[in-house]
């Protein structure tokens, strides 16, 4: 048992059973200091009662988990998408108003896959590439940074098209790095021959919107979506991947984002402290930035 | 039901039940030109029967499966990997000879993942680069071309730390394109943003040494190894990954590599003839190369 770094951020889905009362107060018990939050549990009690809790908590507020979902074609369920992510906007410049200082108004967006019965991944990221467009205002306005997250390539066709550090940062490269970055999560990135490149390339460019750690290891459970782990018990690099990221100057929290059925059948005090450990152990010691000397 | 095309190769593992006998037999009765097939079943008859079994045939040999499995630190499991894929080489180079004029002499390698408790993906890649420069020589004296195949990231730490085509390909860089190949598989690299920048490279530059195609679709199967299907099947853009490989000006064989528990369960008489099918509906319509008006 370890006192909790101060750069760690809860991600709710990793106690993903506990409501937002419970997951805050689980969090602060456990004395980290951070949270990311998830729309469905912040909507389950409304805005206005979840940025109150959250104010109370204390807790610095790092991500809103998540926008995205916008590959559809034009018509009804593109717009239905395009209004449900501007209201996701609201709420994250809502939330990071109510968190302690140094909350980050990040949301993360996860694109989407392909479109039932097509085949035409191209165009579907061309699509991706509009709706940030069609977003940005709304997030400039609200003092929001979007985040796109690539994800893993075997979540490409059915989750989201959008694959490797480079394509999320080709797309942000549109816009503004205040209000259109990237997501960094290690479990996604982590294989890619280029990932040291592309993590530099963000940090120059100020488009770490947020930095999320978790682990692989195989065989993969039945269910893919749910083959995360706690940092340290997997294949990945978490040490070089972490001084990378913070050799690009990269200061910010670092949410811990873990979708397990085994951990999400622990109790979230378990899950809370044995998250604090295993970043302690497998991400603190990484995250000690060389002084340039100047 | 239609005529083969005259350009499908089967490779064995689709018919993965099959012995070398029935394999053979059921291809060339389908009507099919052309066979790839596996070390295990052509050493279980031992490589003087296999030849000759083969040439019987009449069919063209396309591709040995396969060598690789070279990601291990100096020591006697490297060496005997190593010794390992020099017999493969003089396996490809037998067969080659003995399929009907057409086959080609091409050796498909798997790179291998992480070894036991590894991180250092960074460090097996090196490795693979290291185990081809060592086989070089071999396969150049054996004419036999070594084709590095990338596999899918999601086998990037059990199975195959060569995770794109672009990554194969500046391995492949450094040494002669009569020799050093890619395998260019349309499961592996579909999702891949710079997938057609990258065929287009590997055309240009002479690597494509196979083109292997199969669907994918989700969910995948609790064994994410046996989730290939039927071209045609899933969601892959196959029509627009062929073209562009023929645009290269690739006239070479093109095999259908299916791994799949349901499929392995039919009979091999039905599993050709479906991918006999299968190939005629979604890949024979994109095999016709626009002549460039020269």
């Amino acid at each position: 048992m370890s006192a909790p770094d101060p750069r760690l951020s809860i991600n709710q889905a990793t106690i993903r059973r506990a409501d937002l009362r419970t997951a805050l107060d689980v969090t602060r018990g456990a004395g980290v200091e951070a949270i990311g939050l998830w729309r469905e549990p912040v909507n389950a009690v409304g805005l206005a009662t979840a940025t109150s809790m959250l104010a109370d908590s204390g807790l610095r507020f790092t991500t809103h988990c998540r926008g995205g979902f916008f590959t559809v074609p034009d018509g009804d369920a593109r717009r239905a998408a395009m209004d449900d992510n501007r209201a996701a906007i609201e709420e994250t410049a809502a939330l990071a108003a109510a968190g302690a200082p140094g909350s980050t108004a990040v949301l993360v967006l996860v694109a989407g896959g392909l479109p039932a019965g097509s085949r035409d991944i191209s165009g579907a990221r061309e699509r991706v590439r509009d709706a940030i467009a069609d977003l940005a205002p709304s997030a400039a306005a609200a003092g929001v940074t979007l985040a796109i997250e690539p994800l893993h390539p075997m979540y490409a066709t059915d989750r989201c098209v959008v694959s490797t550090l480079g394509q999320a940062l080709d797309i942000a490269a549109d816009f503004d790095a205040a209000v259109v970055g990237a997501a960094v999560d290690t479990f996604h990135i982590f294989w890619d021959p280029d990932v040291l490149t592309q993590i530099a390339r963000a940090g120059r460019d100020g488009r770490i919107a947020t930095f999320q750690v978790c682990d692989w290891k195989t065989p993969l459970p039945a269910d893919v979506l749910l083959s995360r782990h706690y940092p340290g018990e997997g294949v990945i690099d978490l040490a070089g991947l972490a001084s990378a990221v913070v050799a690009t100057g990269y200061e910010g929290d670092i949410e811990v984002e873990i979708f397990n059925a085994e951990i999400w059948a622990d109790s979230p005090e378990n899950v809370v402290q044995r998250t604090v450990d295993a970043f302690t152990a497998a991400v603190s010691p990484s995250l000690r930035r060389i002084p340039s000397g100047k």
